[in-house]
């Protein structure tokens, strides 16, 4: 066994190559056997072990600085530097990341979570290597799918253009989640299949000789001719054209040419993109089968593969893919689109049934959310189904397209509020504090699966602008769902228990824990309003007005960033009425990045707990005794 | 004259290419006098005045969907589809709006402001085209700056996958609004350059004959040689390679050339790209010959091509260029990052003083972000200057990659508040409410062009974190400035003036405001407090308690985004400490679009005026008298 000895990849650098794959077969047994436990990202991990051990055997880490996009496939270089003994804590509160982190190692230079920020990251390194006199190298490893992000497309344009010294590594498997689509898929896919390609350069070199030399006028056009002849049997011609040197088609899972290919990359002036053909799941037979399913895994059993799911109630996202179909077959305007996330936003059920009506654009929120507009502006009914946290990267196509047109698009947001295990790059803590000052916009959170139902009815028959339903990543509550869906009226809330003293006003998954702590408050004979507070945009003024006008103070609860989310909006509106005398509580997520571990303990950590609020609601209560609050009295 | 008898673009499709040429060189007369007048985008449009009328003389508008990206070269559209009446009030309020605008008429399908997203719309109205099962024709014009953003390459990436009809119209000026940078714009030269790529097809086909038949083993590789060949020879393979079919390129100043190639266009089955050659400023020799000054361009002179120019004070943007060269004397880890916009942004005398210390990424604003996050990370002091409404394109990658990283990169946000003529797809008023509740974010704005300057001493000297100043696209208070820079403490208010009851919490030019404000009031004996709110975040602490304490009543004023912005910090932060007795009023920009005009009209239009404050001041104190707010009052 080489593993257990591995502290540092210097180590690596006196194997032999035969001892290095005996090393990848030792670190594939390690991750298939650690995450069958803890879950993770295994098929990605499993594609990338040769492409991570030959990184590290060529060059040296963190002098050269290596940049995994994304960073959910750097399982195996934090097993090359020293985190092997950590694996059990993958994913949990205060245990390893699962993306690259900086504060668990020198060697994690760059992190991420979104995708496509890799190639940017590695310009920045280089010019200010530049600027420095520095002469180390800039490696930065994306895969196929990564690269339709726009992002991607805008440094490999600056890249090529400036010709700085730095190297791409393409991971092709591809796959981004979801099976890539796109042009540059289609691309990347032949020059993979034509094998051809591998073996024509010597055979057009021969070739070449064999054409006659050609005088008068048309001489220059045959020697231009034989150029490109040359150029262009070689594969990659795209990103020749686009400034870089291209080496591969390269097999990813043979160590020796890899590291070949490395060397030959290093002595090129310019920007390299080396191709490198991976399998993802590679070495686990049930992975390679179905990597899709395996990107993002729950615990397994090994030998037969056998996913151990959670019992539970059916998740959002499901009930969310089952009422879409509902609405499909009642409204033929309907169309689903999504950034590469056809599974994880629980479309394929919708995509099966109507597969003209089912757009995945690839890794690209930007034309998701402009394309939506114009679909919405030739009368189609669009939903753009995304995660909280990837919607970030469509604001200002949701601004400037969407809302300015007041195009009639509907957001089903997913992942609202925590994530759990992915952590700080995917919180969905912000879509309420940015979307909320965009004229036109109507965002609303259901407090349960069923409300969900009805909202995606109402978003579905509300043709005066953009609508929005935000749903967290959580099972539902296990409520009984009504055939009949119907419109609920736009910017109303709902009172659920009435208490004149104090009411809670809630959103989401806000609205079970504020019933929760209402009715532990009952049995201490606190009785406390419960409002369920299901637009977020445009509040429901009349009862703002009509608790304030009782007199009823106010704890504004909402998973999602405390400045500029609800409880904002709500002290915006009563500043606006002039009225003062209502004493407005937040609690929200504080201004920090809440890092990974179980939802539960996200909202632990961020004193959304039912304990908590008890706690808020009496101290407002016994506050409400003096005419002022306690900074006044003590003063 | 054939221009006045126009009405109706179904009239260009009797005239004959003669009379069509006649035409042009009309509408280019009146838009040399006409914009010498009124100002305008002139040398984009001078540029278009050929493609416009092939397009208008090929296609039935407004069936057939003409989708102009960014849409500011739309004049000659404008012309031909019945607003030639109208151009004396071009960019004034209520006038004609200087972009693409459904409102004046039906000829106008998609609206823009911000580049690249014509693609995505196009897109999108080709899905709806093909679901409805409709055979319009959808065409895009796009601009080679335009090419470089990356939803743009998102969509072409999804459209070339797709393979529906649809038409994209590359205008090709070597410009965007800098001279383009970007190894898409070298490729696009080399095609431009290369004179052979536009006879090579032929004498391709003939060459091919004279080549050997070869047999055995190597005939394969023969035949292909011969295709690859042919293809190659053929410029655009990059386009083709992303499943287009490319034609051109076209000279664009060529009508009958370009028709016919349209009509070549019409008969191609999936999507197709034109390539037209078009010169910036054609016909108009000042522009012509400084097509990047004459982009956007005042008032000025038609024979001298003298521009006339508003005296008045140094705009801010000047003293943010000037004062950026004395701290990159001081300060070698300066380095400047921008979108396309180096000159807007007043870069040109830094650039030209620290050459390998400026970076121009093209319209690329994600990838300026994390290339910033990266080159911190490095130990440089990258400052990204962007217009607060382009900064929206960055949101996700301020939230993950520099926000996240906590990396030393300064904002320069430009254009903060609003921008007059450009109207509301340019207004600079979201980003207090998109960056506020970002967590490690330092936000400051001054109110003054000298505290510009120390705001930037401030952020250069400040290694906490990221830290960004906004700056408003108006002309400075003419203040003098100092010449020794200093640091201001994070955080720190200004208390300008004092007054007990009521103080005024006022951010950037609003400052001004409040002063004039209360220095009116002071003559009729009402004594007002001014507060210079120069962080936005994090807010003085200090200064609102005491405030608080003294009982003093606020408003907050504020030319952005009334949801979200510096009112709701303020709010906020006495929820926050349980502050319920001052009486807070919000002053900001309401929940709409807000259009073209000056930004007095602007303001005036949003309350955001010294009568308006008078007023509000007033009525605060009027209220001040009652013990509870005025809804209380009436219950």
């Amino acid at each position: 066994m080489l593993l257990p000895q591995l502290k540092d990849p210097e180590q690596l650098k006196s194997l032999s190559v035969e001892e290095l794959t005996t090393l990848a077969d030792e670190i594939r047994r390690f991750l298939i056997e650690k995450l069958s436990v803890t879950g993770g990202h295994l098929a990605s991990n499993l594609g990338v072990v040769e492409l991570t051990l030959a990184l590290h055997y060529c060059y040296e880490s963190p002098r050269d600085k290596m940049i995994y996009d994304v960073g959910h496939q750097a399982y195996v270089h934090k097993i090359l530097t020293g985190r092997m003994d950590r694996f059990d804590s993958l994913r949990k509160q205060d245990g390893l990341c699962g993306f690259i982190k900086r504060s668990e190692s020198k060697h994690d230079v760059w992190e991420a979570g979104h995708s496509s920020t890799s190639l940017s990251a590695a310009m920045g390194m280089a010019v200010a290597r530049d600027l420095k006199g520095e002469d180390n190298k800039v490696i930065a490893v994306i895969g196929d799918g990564a690269l339709t992000g726009g992002m991607a497309f805008e440094a490999l344009n600056h890249i090529g253009h400036e010709k700085r010294k730095l190297m791409v590594i393409l991971n092709d498997n591809e796959m981004s989640i979801a099976p890539n689509v796109g042009a540059m898929h289609n691309y990347l896919s032949k020059i993979r299949s034509d094998r051809h390609y591998l073996r024509a350069k010597d055979e057009v070199e021969g070739l070449l000789k064999k054409i006659p030399a050609i005088g008068g006028r048309l001489a220059k056009t045959a020697e231009r001719m034989k150029d490109s002849l040359k150029y262009m049997m070689v594969p990659g011609v795209l990103f020749e054209e686009l400034g870089f040197t291209y080496l591969g088609p390269v097999d990813g899972h043979d160590l020796e040419k890899m590291i070949d290919t490395f060397h030959q990359a290093d002595n090129v002036a310019g920007p390299v993109l080396v191709h490198v053909l991976t399998t993802k799941g590679k070495g686990y037979q049930p992975a390679e089968a179905d990597s899709y399913k395996w990107h993002g895994i729950t615990p397994y059993k090994i030998e037969s593969g056998q996913v151990l799911k959670a019992v539970g109630n059916p998740m959002y996202t499901d009930v969310f893919g089952q009422t879409l179909i509902e609405l499909g077959r009642e409204d033929k305007r309907l169309v689903a689109v999504t950034p590469a996330m056809p599974g994880g936003s629980g479309l394929f059920p919708f995509a099966k049934e109507f597969p003209d009506r089912m757009i995945d654009v690839g890794i690209a929120e930007q034309h998701a959310a402009t394309l939506c507009a114009a679909l919405a502006m030739e009368g189609m009914k669009p939903v753009f189904a995304v995660y909280s946290t990837f919607m970030q990267r469509a604001y200002d196509q949701i601004v400037h397209d969407i809302c300015r047109h007041n195009a009639n698009v509907m957001f089903a947001i997913d992942r609202a509020g925590f994530v759990g295990a992915d952590g700080e790059t995917h919180q969905g803590v912000y879509d309420i504090a940015f979307m909320r000052h965009i004229p036109n916009m109507v965002l609303m959170m259901p407090k349960d699966e069923n409300e969900l139902r009805h909202m995606m009815k109402t978003a579905i028959d509300y043709n005066d602008g953009p609508i929005a339903y935000r749903y967290p990543r959580i099972n539902g509550t296990g409520v009984v769902l009504d055939k009949e869906m119907h419109n609920i009226p736009i910017g109303s809330w709902e009172r659920l228990r009435s208490g004149d003293e104090i009411a809670v006003i809630a959103c989401g998954p806000m609205v079970q824990l504020a019933e929760e702590a209402a009715e532990l408050l009952k049995r201490e004979g606190i009785q406390v309003g419960v409002v369920n507070a299901r637009f977020l945009k445009p509040l429901d003024d009349t009862m703002l007005l009509d608790l304030a006008h009782a007199g009823t103070n106010m704890i504004v609860i909402e998973e999602a960033s405390q400045a500029g989310s609800l409880g904002s909006a709500v002290l915006e509106f009563f500043a606006e009425h002039e009225v003062y005398e209502t004493r407005v509580h937040l609690m929200g997520v504080p201004d920090i990045f809440v890092e990974h571990g179980s939802i539960k303990e996200q909202r632990q950590l961020t004193g959304l707990s039912v304990e908590v609020l008890c706690g808020r609601i009496k101290s407002m209560k016994a506050l409400s005794a003096f005419p002022y609050g306690k900074t006044t009295t003590s003063s």
